[in-house]
């Protein structure tokens, strides 16, 4: 429970037509809620919900503000003002702090004092796990691995030996960190010896990780998430890529080797990166796209297709494989027609 | 060890040329069948190793009855009555009762006396784990999650809190269930601020959850699996996703937030299904498809494109690229042609 | 540390200019790479790097060792002779005996006297852990598994009842072996009835499993990885499924039931291969694609396609559309050129 005053404070936003000292016992969608709920309009598919709402306040832009029947908390990125409210009605874990007795931590490792290492937790020696740190039950943490201040791993998540991660670090459960590199050699009998991965994991701070998402230590060098990177679920990161600041990947994209992904890039859903290449600074690729060159331009890029009803795709794959021929079948006909010219 | 004479019963078949009395000692493929064996024809491709067969009876359908060589069961539906036949010779697991006791389980957590809590597993505060329940060794159970009567976890399944599984649910190892939604707001920096996901996820009755699938918590509602649902292995549910009853997803598929499933849907694998859309019940979508827009009629809907030799792909790849250059030019010779007129 | 001279022999290597009893302290990409470094030349896209490398020997060809202006160690295969002499470097772990206090065994279980089990690990009944296997913390090994001798399984790995790991097995952590195949009957009232996946899975000798993988249990004959087989992260793998020796998978790859794949192959990331065909020996499928009938003849195979600036895909996706239209009036014209004659 809170304000509209609280919520406009950490909200940085103003209120149109309504009181500071109104209570908000919640948050819910424009079409779902109640007298005494906050609602919100960040995007436009929505807003016929508006009018019909029973929500007590909505937060929006100014420019719906202009418009709207309901009280208002009226921000310039409603989005990101209503991520600061609905951080009032997250629930509040009690802090918990110690060692479970179920958890297992070398006597080799070094664990700060406020920190929560949860039941069946093993940590080995040499780990460092720093201040405000929590971890949930059945995480694994490898020899000389660090743990940055106040990095919170929800359950069950591995981080291989040597990996670090920067400070306030948040990983879903079943994440994996520094598993070994995919690195063969090809014998002349044609069997594969494994590469030894010498390399490591370097996470950045304020990094989000996703449930059974997995980032491959690097072959010599370090693979390197840098500050403020978002990854959604099942995302596959190879060894020795470097994903600059701030990017954000949805789920199952895959990453090959040695890969750069600038700051501030969005890959959608899918989404397959080719190995050593290097993709600019605000770079945009759309779902189920394939990446197999540098890219150099900022901008968004695609390459998925979209279905249609069987049948009908059936035909556009037949014609597809048809292409050279139909480019060879016009050039005669060009040919054939410039040379019998104009009548 | 069962009979002929058992397995119609409870296959709701009819035996043809053979007696009730007969003892089956296993299941065996038709080309692998020894005597003492059932066997079984679902497909069509196997129907030429019918005649060689060495078992003594097959399960099939009344039009295959009619040229049968061998003794018979007879089966509308010879799918489903194998499915159920060969669950008689399913390994029968003793039913183990209690806590294990390298389990750790919440004094606040609410556990049926008829269920198991395997090795290393741990039950957080008001969780709510129901009568038959069977959890194998390492799962973890988030603070109220509620496990429905008769349903079973494998073993290394994580259940976030708040997250409720209906009845005689099965979840295979290492699956998420109510991981945080990929929720982020964009700052004016270019930083990303997480939203906090405050929804939950909504399992039904007699859903099955393959190995290491991801469904995410909702933002504000909850993500929802209806009744009868089959999810296969790495499959990435993402945040307020509702797939409508016994509806069936293959491996590797990934669907964005808010897509809404109807039922009785199949999605082949790898299919992509954007957010924020509807499929109607009915559909199906084959293997490695990409979805962008709602879908309204039932059917089956395609956008794979399989593989060429990598010479002829290459070309095909070129030619595609210089399509709208294909037109104009298809466009420029019909106008020339229409000027030039018939002669 | 190490010497040139033993690297040489680890490598079956030559030394060109430099003597065998060099000191060597590590080994480092040759931009990177200082006096007392070992560095290593295998791919042409660092050619360049070697002039200015201060490396004090590098691994290469006899082709590139003609031009080389540093001391070399010369081998016919420069990668396979660079996996053996960073094997030099690798951490060596200090090879535990014995049953953590935290883990659990079965007093059914048959554990060799030179294993390790970590903590957390749990080891069901019948279970059988051959000599010199080594298991990190939180692994789950389901009843009558035979963990073969010398694996090793990192960490959080789950081996269901009845797998049959080979010698000298290698699995990185999440992955999930035995997990049930996706079988289900369609009754007429359009539920879906489990089909009991009676089958198991058999890993050969030296076979590498990735993080976060899955590989299925058959339906009832097994599921099948041939020796020296290399999976990468966050594979799939379906029932029934049967890989060649000497394969190597990368990552996201997904494989239907009952799919077979030769030997040698290599398959690129995120491949997608369609059910119940047969792709032949030394095929190689790039990544992204996707295989729907069987492979006879040994080459490279494609389907994926490359991102363009997202207005110029669009453009190409709807002339895509209309193909079947432009090959129709492509055939008018010919139709007409051919009517009209030449003049």
């Amino acid at each position: 429970m809170t304000t509209l005053g609280e919520i406009a404070a950490v909200a940085d936003a103003c209120l149109q037509g309504c009181d500071a000292a109104t209570v908000i016992v919640g948050v819910a969608p424009l079409h779902r809620a109640e007298p005494g709920h906050l609602s919100f309009l960040t995007h436009p598919r929505y807003r016929a919900y508006l009018d019909a709402t029973r929500a007590t306040a909505v937060i929006l832009s100014p420019k719906d503000a202009a418009n709207c029947p309901t009280p208002a908390v009226v921000a310039a990125n409603p989005h990101v003002a209503y991520a600061r409210a609905a951080a009032l009605f997250a629930p509040v874990a009690e802090p918990r702090r110690g060692i479970h007795g179920t958890a297992w931590v070398s006597p080799d490792a070094h664990v700060a004092a406020d920190t929560w290492i949860g039941p069946h937790c093993a940590v080995e020696a040499g780990a460092v796990i720093e201040t405000g740190v929590v971890m949930g039950p059945g995480c694994v943490i490898g020899e000389h691995a660090i743990i940055g201040a106040g990095s919170r791993l929800v359950a069950r998540v591995t981080v291989c030996h040597r990996v670090r991660l920067g400070q306030r670090v948040l990983v879903h459960p079943g994440a994996v960190i520094g598993s070994d590199g995919f690195g063969l050699a090809l014998s002349s009998e044609g069997r594969w010896l494994k590469v030894p991965q010498l390399g490591s994991v370097l996470i950045g701070d304020d990094v989000e990780i996703g449930a059974n998402t997995t980032i491959d230590r690097g072959a010599l060098e370090n693979t390197v998430i840098e500050d403020g990177v978002k990854l959604d679920n099942q995302i596959q990161i190879a060894h020795n890529v470097h994903i600059g600041a701030h990017s954000a990947l949805a789920g199952c994209v895959g990453i090959a080797g040695s890969a750069r992904i600038g700051r501030h890039c969005m890959l959608g859903g899918g989404v397959g990166i080719a190995g050593h290449l290097e993709i600019a600074d605000h770079v945009q690729i759309t779902g189920m796209s394939l990446v197999t060159q540098s890219i150099t331009e900022s901008g968004v890029y695609s390459s998925g297709l979209a279905v249609e009803p069987n049948r009908v795709w059936n035909k556009i794959s037949a014609r597809l494989r048809r292409l050279d021929e139909m480019f060879r079948r016009l050039a005669a006909l060009e040919k054939k027609s410039n040379r019998d010219g104009a009548l």
